[in-house]
């Protein structure tokens, strides 16, 4: 790492793009000095935006792409459109060492196959698992998988404990690291057969990486108790969309609460300070910014419907990423 | 069905028990009048407590039991127990058809076993899954499995679907019933082979009992596009208690935004009959009760750590499973 680090962006990717990629930038850039954009993507239209901002001309290199990966692309067909699009462009820029981070608001299915076509997987890795952010009661965990890996045995399950926790200490590295696997009970008989014996294999191997606090449910993954969960794809993804889909239930519920009256109204109108708090808390955009673990380079997925904030947030993971030396934080903890 | 319903209470499980086992049936038992009760349990304990309660002599029978179920026991060494536990003694009850249904608040391994040592299955159904109520923006969901059977194969899920949805008719027989398979994506290629293939044979086949919606995510449990959701227990469980553990996380920031001002206290003060209203939307009192089904008699389980109003809620869907001919629609929907 040198004192300048590059982020290489696909500027064409997720809802309002490139405007809210060009407007995250911006904010990002005028947080972190030195950090410089390699932004891939439509030039004209990318040109006639920073036109507009306030973005230092040597903090960025602009690469002209004709193509962008679709949302509506499969994965395959997206790799097919090959080295024209905006995406593939930047993973290739990681490739070739020009970039230490690629980040994209685009195809989430498309970003992983282009990724893995064209970068290698870390020794010892066997595959690559989608790890994200998700508040606790003390600050934020690390949760993988969240949908790459379908079904996991027990060493896929342990690589994701070693990058999970690699991943921790490269963003929070005042923090000492608890990782648990997410079970239906606490009790060591619990789960079924990939899941007990992982348990027992993390339970006799004491490292000075991370600590193995054991099954956490459900129920105890906002506690704050442990701050990297790990899970297989399907659970996790499953678990990840429960809570989103009940914090927003609860909200919609809320909202109607607080607003079904004059009186409701007012003194919601009176508390808006204390409820904005409540809301910031709960922003999703504070937790933006998923990160493909297990390649040899950070690929990070920032949500395709997220604005320029939720974009801002996920760059700042990625700047983390590179400084935190996420890379070389999980081959340590391999070895 | 005759025109009086038994119900068979197992008074001693759960926290707080048998006082609030008692205090629930003393409220179901004004508002229903054609139940009837036999509570088994510690007779002088009960009768000491029956004695300041409102509930008419002809409207139960008390049977003493000399031991019980504790939280702590293992299922096995509950089940060793043997019939002198009110549990046993319970669901003996249905057995030998001196009652319709059984409820308990007790050890949820322990009621999963004994029953199923002591009840037949309904022809057809392979394995018992645990079902239970879950809100949704139009009333209530039926979810199931939440944590019966760690792994499944097709024609469990299948049989959930047939189980699941002759129970949501059975509770709300006005509403058209409409199933969904979780999963993680609604394209028809996501998900591992058994959920696909399930997917597949349940698309073959129209039936008049529910409409089959297809794939929904974790993030449309609470849509209301659907009301019986089915998946593996492992999956189930996780969902529900991750959903719990948002809720949870929810309420008490929420309560923690409103209150952290002296402003923010009066104006929640004034605004407290409309956030009442939103506390009882949530309250999991309401969804209380879940439903082991497959079984030749319904068998319901009360949460542990609910209070009377929760038991009496899980009263109530005992009584609208007997009432609702739960086990007749099942074999219905299966043949």
């Amino acid at each position: 790492m040198t004192s300048q680090i590059t982020i290489a962006v696909d500027a064409m990717g997720g809802d309002n793009s490139p405007l809210k990629i060009i407007d995250g930038i911006e904010l990002h850039s005028n947080e972190s000095q030195d950090v410089f954009y390699k932004i891939y993507g439509d030039m004209e239209i990318i040109k006639s935006i920073l036109n507009k901002k306030n973005i230092k001309k040597n903090r960025y290199e602009l690469i002209h792409t004709k193509e962008k990966v679709l949302g509506e692309d499969s994965a395959l067909s997206a790799a097919k459109k090959g080295k024209n699009t905006s995406m593939w462009l930047a993973i290739e820029s990681v490739k070739t060492k020009e970039s230490d981070a690629v980040i994209s608001a685009g195809n989430t299915g498309a970003l992983f196959v282009i990724a893995k076509l064209n970068l290698e997987m870390i020794n010892n890795i066997d595959k690559p698992a989608l790890s994200g952010l998700w508040p606790n009661k003390n600050g934020l965990n690390v949760v993988l998988d969240l949908g790459a890996n379908i079904e996991c045995n027990e060493k896929n399950l342990i690589d994701f404990c070693i990058m999970g926790s690699a991943l921790h200490k490269a963003l929070f590295p005042d923090e000492s690291v608890k990782v648990a696997l997410l079970n239906i009970g606490s009790e060591e008989i619990k789960g079924n057969n990939v899941i007990k014996n992982t348990y027992q294999e993390l339970n006799s191997k004491k490292n000075k990486f991370y600590d193995f606090y054991g099954y956490i449910e459900g129920n105890q993954i906002m506690d704050g108790d442990v701050n990297v969960i790990v899970t297989d794809g399907f659970t996790g993804n499953v678990a990840l969309k429960t809570a989103e889909g009940t914090a927003n239930f609860i909200s919609t519920e809320l909202k109607k609460a607080l607003t079904s009256s004059i009186i409701g109204k007012i003194s919601s109108l009176a508390n808006i300070k204390n409820l904005n708090k409540f809301k910031q808390k709960l922003d999703p955009r504070i937790y933006n910014g998923a990160i493909l673990l297990g390649l040899n380079t950070p690929v990070i997925k920032s949500h395709g419907s997220t604005d320029y904030i939720g974009f801002y947030n996920s760059l700042k993971v990625c700047e983390k990423t590179i400084k935190g030396r996420l890379i070389e934080k999980i081959k340590e903890n391999i070895n």
